[in-house]
């Protein structure tokens, strides 16, 4: 006999504070609901912890929180996003993810429905992305008191050998690639949000880039200083937060930093910059010289890497300004903005 | 020159959107907040993931999210609580806590000063248990869509060669030990929630158990089934998980459970039974019969686990019940709650 038998109303039920409660609803909800869509044997196990073996070696971890308004947007929702994102976050120090943990802060009255589409998603971007979410953990609080659902995923990763890539690592005279446009998730949001119709739907570039990452090892070896994803700030607040971490300035060239042109009008519209906007499905490699044409064609040979530019150098600067010679010829500082363009973007 | 180098106004600032920007903002909260609070040289690098090296072997990892209601009661507040709980759900597998990661959602205008006081406890808390918060994310919502802040913390810890505690591995015949008095946090939350005053106050008992459990795996090796803390739910919720998990049930002692008289009025007062309220800093251990004295002595040599005592054992019982004789001399069903008894209780 099993004591949680009676199955959930999926297509009409509710999360209330019963499911938050450690008691029988919430194995009822885990159960029948996040092992379904997350299914692996660590989860059957049930335990509070899940355990691995790991060879001797570099880890790295990671974490993130997502509260992204609305939940679901062109190209993905929370779910997926939350995988995407610590799978890239792992991925950007050379890393290959392994395993995910995800912890549910959900409002009471939330549709089951909406809670199993979100967690199908995320059973699927991380079966995408070879990961598996081996623990996790459910709270409710009341109406009111958050909005909709919030998700926080933390991951592990192994590092290759010999590999270290780290903030403080570019060098003078370094090259600054982009795996390709840069908007498509904030734009996607906002248009979204606001209600926007283009002609062509704009749809988020959300996505895992770890085996993106594993060819460019490859490729670049230790030609690579570091990676990071552009995401909130976009990559001005990127390539700002570098310049100040390697004590050194960039010179971006504008024509060569690729943005779809539909991004660019919605921009245009929705008084942003491209330069501001976040990306969950983009990298910036700052490579050595000598490395950079070797690794930026295994970027443009592969699916997520197909529009990959060099857009730019690392130079010396005392100011660590990111500066752009723009298209018409000029040029501009790429501050990052201090205060909010976009609230809850990711 | 540094591009943040106005300090926070801890004193009278609060939380705004920016500081959830990705911007400026957000790296001045992180650095003069969080950075200072949790000191270490993983955060010190200031990369989207933290690397360590780890040797070959078995690693465990595990999530928690905190929305506990208050955030400061007596005995901690939801900082040191979020460091606490996943600690304990490392040691729970008998594993050495080496690592958490740290995912706060805060509420525009949540008071910098309470931050502050919450990332102290944390950073204290973490010390405390040999554990180093290597790596965060900071998101910021709209008034009204959250309530202050939650916290999501995950943590890695590493399995002595051998040991391999699991929820289905009790056996008939084992013992159930637990290390202390029940009750404790959940009356804690309660008193301070309705402002009830006790001529005793009733601290909540979170604390780390990594250390005790050490001496516990010291002395009882694989006399040791599995150990789990009984959080929401209470002890009821965590011997019928057992019970099903195992395919077995259990018989307990009423009289041979330690609850302290002021927690046993309090309950009593307020409808609740010690059974079903969460503790934070208690465990249960299901231990061979064989081993059951070493490992009790053990935990009784050390402070936490003072008042450990042997409450029962495990029966064979194809319903999976957990049954109870009563102080009194009668018997009952120890069933767990279908419902929510205490709402944001951890």
């Amino acid at each position: 006999m099993k004591a949680y038998q009676r199955k959930l109303d999926i297509r009409n039920g509710c999360v209330d504070l019963s499911h938050g409660s450690g008691g029988r609803a919430m194995a009822q909800l885990i159960s029948g609901l996040f092992h379904e869509a997350f299914g692996n044997e660590w989860l059957a196990r049930g335990n509070d912890q899940s355990a691995f073996d790991v060879r001797a070696g570099r880890m790295v971890m990671t974490t993130d929180g997502y509260v992204v308004s609305p939940l679901f947007f062109p190209g993905g929702n929370i779910g997926s996003l939350a995988v995407h994102g610590t799978v890239n976050d792992i991925a950007m120090a050379g890393a290959k993810p392994l395993y995910l943990s995800a912890s549910f802060i959900i409002e009471e009255g939330f549709r089951f429905a909406d809670l199993k589409l979100i967690a199908e998603s995320m059973g699927a971007a991380a079966r995408e992305a070879d990961v598996h979410i081996i623990t996790g953990d459910t709270k409710v609080v009341e109406r009111g008191k958050a909005d909709g659902l919030f998700i926080s995923t933390a991951g592990v990763g192994v590092v290759p050998d010999g590999l270290d890539l780290s903030a403080e690592k570019a060098r003078v005279g370094d090259r600054v690639l982009i795996s390709g446009t840069l908007g498509d998730h904030g734009v996607a949001i906002m248009s979204k949000r606001q209600n926007l119709a283009f002609e062509t739907e704009i749809v988020s570039d959300s996505a895992s880039l770890h085996d993106l990452v594993a060819r460019m090892v490859q490729a670049g070896g230790r030609g690579i200083r570091l990676m990071r994803d552009p995401t909130r700030g976009g990559l001005a607040a990127t390539l700002n937060e570098i310049a100040q971490q390697s004590n050194l300035g960039f010179h971006l060239l504008e024509e060569a930093i690729p943005v779809k042109p539909g991004v660019a009008a919605a921009c245009e519209l929705l008084g942003l910059d491209p330069l501001h906007v976040a990306n969950e499905g983009k990298l910036v490699a700052i490579v050595a010289p000598e490395a950079a044409g070797a690794v930026l064609a295994a970027m443009r040979a592969h699916p997520l890497g197909r529009d990959a530019a060099d857009i730019g150098e690392a130079v010396a600067d005392d100011h660590h300004f990111v500066q752009m010679a723009t298209s018409f010829g000029g040029g501009r500082i790429v501050d990052w903005l201090s205060g909010e363009q976009l609230p809850r973007i990711c």
